[in-house]
C-alpha cells in the first residue's frame, strides 16, 4: 500500500471511530460532518473522499456494531443448556442486553433510512441477514420437518417479536420497564412461541 | 363561547388536520411551522397561541391516528369467531392492516419523541394505555387465575411482539415482506403465542 493509501485508510477508520462515538452521545441526530472533519482534522469536504456519502458512514458505524452484536450473541449461544429451546431464550436474553447496553448504536440500526432513492448496499444486507443463522440453527434442530425458507419466514418472525418486545420496552415513552422484568417477559414469550410452534408443528406432521 | 374562542377552536382543528396532511405525505420530518401557517392562513407566531409547541400538535395528531386505530380494532374484535384466542388473531391483523394503510401516521406514533426533558402528558399516555383493554379483554377470558397486573404484563409483550412483527415486516429495508405473507405470519405467531402460553399457564396450576 502507498503511503497516501496507508494514510487515507487511517483517516477512515478514524473517521468511522468519531461517527461511533457522535452516535454514542447523541443519537443519529447528532452526526455533523463539519465537527467530524474537525475531530480528526480535516478539511470538510475531504470526508466525502473517505466515504461515500452519510449513509455509508452509518452503515460502517452499523457493522461494528452488527459485529459486537454477533459477538454476544455467539457467546450466548454457546454457553449452557444445549436445547434449542433454551438457546433460542439465551440468544433473545443476549439481544435485550445488548440492546440496553448499546442503546444509541442500536436504535441507529434500524433509525437509519437511506437517502431518497437508494438502495442498501449488498455487502451491509449481506452483514444483516448473517446474524440469521444465530436463530436459523437452534430452528432447525426443533422443526426438522421445515424446509430452509419456511425456517428463514420463522426466524424473521421470531426476531421482529423479540425485537418488538426489547424495542418498546427499552423506549422509555410508551411502556417503559425495568430491565429484569423485561428479561423476564422475553423468556416467558420466547418459551412460549417455541412451545406453540412445536404442538402446531406436531399436529400438522400428525394430519400428513 | 365568545366570537373569539370560537374562532380559535376551529383555526386549532385546521391547524391539526393540516399536520395529519403534512405527516401523511412526507413523515414527521415534513412538518414545518411555517408550511402550516400558511396552508390555515395565520401568521407563523400565531401557530403557538393554538397549540402548547410541536410536541402537542404531533400528539393531537397522533390523538387522531389512535381513535382511527380503536375503532379498526373494534369491528375486529366483534366479528367472526368468538374464542379468545382467534378474537386476539383478529386484532393483531386489524393492527397490521390499520399500519400498512396508514404507514406514515403509524410511524408518527413511534417516532415521535418529546423535546428533551419533557414528558408525554398525562392525556395522550391515557389515551394510549386505553386502547391495550382490546388485548386485555380475551387474555382475561383466557387466563382467568391471573391478576390484573399479570395480564397487563402479558398484554404489553403480546402487543409489543406483533408491533415488532409488523413494523420490521413493512420497514422496506431489513426485510420486506408481502401483506399477505405477513398476515400469516402473524396469525401463526400469536397462535403459538397464545397456545405455548395456555400450556405453561395449565401446568403451573398444575402445580400449585
Amino acid at each position: 500500500m502507498s503511503k497516501a493509501l496507508e494514510r487515507r485508510a487511517k483517516l477512515r477508520e478514524l473517521l468511522i471511530a468519531a461517527a461511533e462515538r457522535a452516535i454514542l452521545a447523541k443519537g443519529l441526530g447528532g452526526l455533523k460532518t463539519r465537527e467530524l472533519a474537525r475531530e480528526i482534522g480535516c478539511a470538510n469536504g475531504a470526508v466525502y473522499n473517505l466515504v461515500d456519502d452519510m449513509d455509508e458512514l452509518i452503515l460502517r458505524v452499523g457493522s461494528r456494531t452488527l459485529a459486537r452484536l454477533d459477538a454476544a450473541v455467539s457467546l450466548a449461544e454457546s454457553s449452557g443448556d444445549a436445547s434449542a429451546g433454551e438457546m433460542l431464550v439465551r440468544i433473545a436474553l443476549a439481544y435485550c442486553d445488548f440492546a440496553a447496553e448499546n442503546l444509541e448504536l442500536w436504535r441507529a440500526l434500524f433509525e437509519h433510512r437511506m437517502a431518497q432513492g437508494k438502495a442498501v448496499p449488498e455487502w451491509a444486507v449481506g452483514e444483516q441477514m448473517d446474524l440469521f443463522r444465530h436463530i436459523h440453527r437452534p430452528l432447525a434442530a426443533l422443526f426438522p420437518g421445515k424446509s430452509a425458507a419456511e425456517l428463514s419466514v420463522t426466524a424473521r418472525t421470531l426476531f421482529s417479536a423479540v425485537h418488538g418486545v426489547v424495542a418498546l420496552g427499552l423506549e422509555q415513552k410508551l411502556i417503559a420497564v425495568p430491565i429484569d422484568a423485561l428479561r423476564e417477559e422475553i423468556a416467558t414469550i420466547v418459551r412460549a412461541m417455541v412451545a406453540g410452534l412445536t404442538a402446531e408443528s406436531a399436529q400438522s406432521a400428525a394430519m400428513t
